[in-house]
């Protein structure tokens, strides 16, 4: 298992309500593909959101992501961190 | 205070022990601008570095960044989290 942090662009003016439900629809099928999603945060101003999951590889990270509606602009795998 | 995710490009090969040196270079100076720096994610291969703080600006975490010699490409600030 390894670490991912994966970035949506183009989502402006999400809002609260809009960001808990797309992590909620993660968390619904996350375990299909043996992934944990840990966290999100959401930059409303530049449409930014920031995923950060524990996974088998980015492509499980992805097959989440693609069902729950929301494909990842760019995943990274973070094996560092501080 | 926000919480701010920001993001350093160009940094491929960074090592473990470059990742916990910037940090720590970023948390022995960030009391003087109020900021708090929570966690760094990298990723060596793409050259990506993640910041996630707690700060009064985006300014501010800036400065913290430049002061360590590691100025930042992007500042997100991420009210929204989940």
């Amino acid at each position: 298992m390894a670490h991912f942090m994966d970035v949506h662009h183009g989502m402006h003016g999400v809002t609260s309500d809009q960001l808990q439900k797309a992590h909620q629809a993660d968390l619904a099928l996350e375990k299909d593909e043996d992934v944990h999603f840990e966290h999100a945060w959401a930059d409303p101003d530049s449409g930014t959101v920031f995923c950060l999951s524990e996974a088998p590889s980015a492509d499980a990270v992805q097959r989440v992501h693609e069902r729950a509606g929301h494909k990842a602009d760019e995943i990274h795998e973070v094996p560092l961190s501080a």
